[in-house]
């Protein structure tokens, strides 16, 4: 463990496969998944062992390569739908999807691109992070799910933004929502931070409001799934309810992502698809059953926060503030 | 199973013995303790055997004519103390403790005062259930940890308007908040609506705000532990949130208590002793641990709610509205 490491990268290519480290598996345990086909790669995707929108893009972008390899230019459109069809609401994969339709087919080009999306991510990630430490004081910074080195092709969004900072030598202490069901605060963002040596506390979901009526949190970033044309942006369930906690208490609510994650063919949250996944998730935790047999239960994995309580969204192209429908709009055309 | 069974009650005076029925081993298994010593009531307080606050007030009363049984007049104010030392921010447990202190100490007066405390409690929630139920729409209800019959002396405070509710025809879903980290939602209010035969749907804490946005919800109704003479509510960690969320959505948001909740000494909230319970409580499910060994956890255990999020409060008083520092004064002067 070496303060502030942020070389974790969740993928890599090596020796004719993708490597995926197994994100179901942490923090109890470090294991590395060696994925040479592409339906590897939507397994793996859909059941979670790779996360976070801008590293969904990555992986899906490294199954195409792999599909080819398999099945070649015959196939490929085959590959593009099951890939695509793996999970709905990060714009990500098909963004990723649609950029490798660019490529002219043959593995070592779309080999290439994979790699070069996951390079420019890891870029796209360190100037956004350079970018969002401005607008964080110091002091509790608190974020919800992992928008962090694991999400991503590195170093993060929302982490991102807190390694900038953390690197300026600015004084960040971290509160990570566990983030219900799947815990991907308590499991994925204490463990990647600890590895960091950033400090972190982690919190049930339900801690986050009271802590900020204590003062102790002095502002929130999180990450995105997709952010839509006029700002409202889909994120990990629960973010709704802690931005209205931050406007509550008048708290910056800072939304930290790629360019790839903005959909602007997508007019307002209500158009973002909100996957629902298996009612497992929820009812059970490490094959132990939480809730009696026979109740119903919902497990829906992402919410939109409407842009009215988003303070700023941090891309790689600038800071946009509202009206988001004019400062996305302009920030595009850096492009 | 029986349809609108309302008999449910989590304790009872049985053959000299306290008999509790063991709120940690829900939903997995029914199983009573048979408490005869004082000492065995505290740490039945203090590891959440018996909880919510109402059942903790009847609980130490019971705890009192044992202690009472073992250590005669000489040793009662330990008695006294040690059952004030198990949890500091429910207040009927210090209610409960002054009533029982009023009492000329005999085994028998103190053992029936007891009774007539649980007793109180019941009929109190039976009245404050039917009148909250006026208070509600028909549609989806969310309430939040378990302030049921299992919290209480039998029937319920929100959940007994939910009771009363259903029992008068009314179309009723709850959605309940599995309520982190001790899931009382999951667990208690899951299990105790199902055998009831009233629908539930269990949520992460996360979603709720989600479903508000969606229409799914129409009404909040939690209990409290203490309520302040202002009407600042304190309940399970989390609750604030729902409220902050409600009232962003426009939704009744309603507090059920018993009367012997209500502190009128107590001026506002920043006045109410908030507990900070064990940090496993968070770290672990089930012996399985979730967070990365050696990282920082929080465990308050409640949190406030400001008056201003409250739409009612109902007590079997009267249906308190804001300015409630006035409404509540008036619902005094009933008793």
């Amino acid at each position: 463990m070496s303060f502030l490491d942020d070389d974790l990268s969740p993928l890599r290519w090596d020796d004719g496969a993708l490597l995926l480290l197994d994100q179901r598996a942490l923090p109890t345990k470090e294991s590395w998944l060696s994925l040479s086909r592409y339906e590897d790669v939507c397994v793996a995707i859909r059941e979670l062992a790779v996360r976070g929108a801008p590293a969904i893009g990555c992986a899906a972008a490294y199954g195409v390569a792999l599909g080819f390899r398999q099945v070649g230019h015959a196939g490929l459109a085959r590959v593009h739908a099951e890939l695509a069809a793996t999970r709905p609401t990060a714009v990500n994969l098909f963004w990723a999807l649609q950029r490798m339709r660019g490529i002219e087919p043959s593995f070592e080009a779309l080999l290439a691109e994979a790699r070069a999306i996951q390079a420019e991510d890891l870029r796209a990630c360190r100037t956004l992070g350079a970018l969002g430490a401005q607008l964080i004081p110091d002091g509790g910074i608190l974020t919800h799910c992992n928008a962090g080195a694991l999400a991503t092709g590195g170093y993060g969004t929302a982490l991102g933004v807190i390694r900038a900072a953390v690197a300026k030598g600015r004084s960040i202490h971290v509160f990570a929502d566990e983030t219900r069901p799947v815990l991907q605060g308590a499991r994925l963002t204490a463990w990647e931070l600890s590895r960091s040596g950033i400090g972190v506390t982690v919190i049930t979901d339900g801690m986050a409001a009271h802590l900020m009526a204590r003062g102790e949190i002095h502002a929130v970033v999180v990450g995105a799934d997709r952010i839509a044309r006029n700002g409202d942006t889909a994120n990990k369930i629960g973010t709704y309810s802690v931005a209205l906690a931050a406007a509550a208490h008048g708290l910056p609510f800072i939304v930290a992502a790629p360019w790839s994650t903005v959909d602007l063919a997508c007019p307002s949250g209500a158009s973002i698809p909100i996957e629902e996944r298996a009612a497992d998730e929820v009812t059970h935790h490490g094959g132990r059953r939480l809730v009696p047999d026979g109740v119903r239960v919902r497990n829906p994995a992402f919410d939109v926060t409407p842009a009215r309580y988003i303070t700023a969204i941090v891309t790689e192209l600038g800071i946009a503030r509202p009206p988001f429908v004019e400062s996305l709009a302009l920030d595009k055309e850096k492009r």
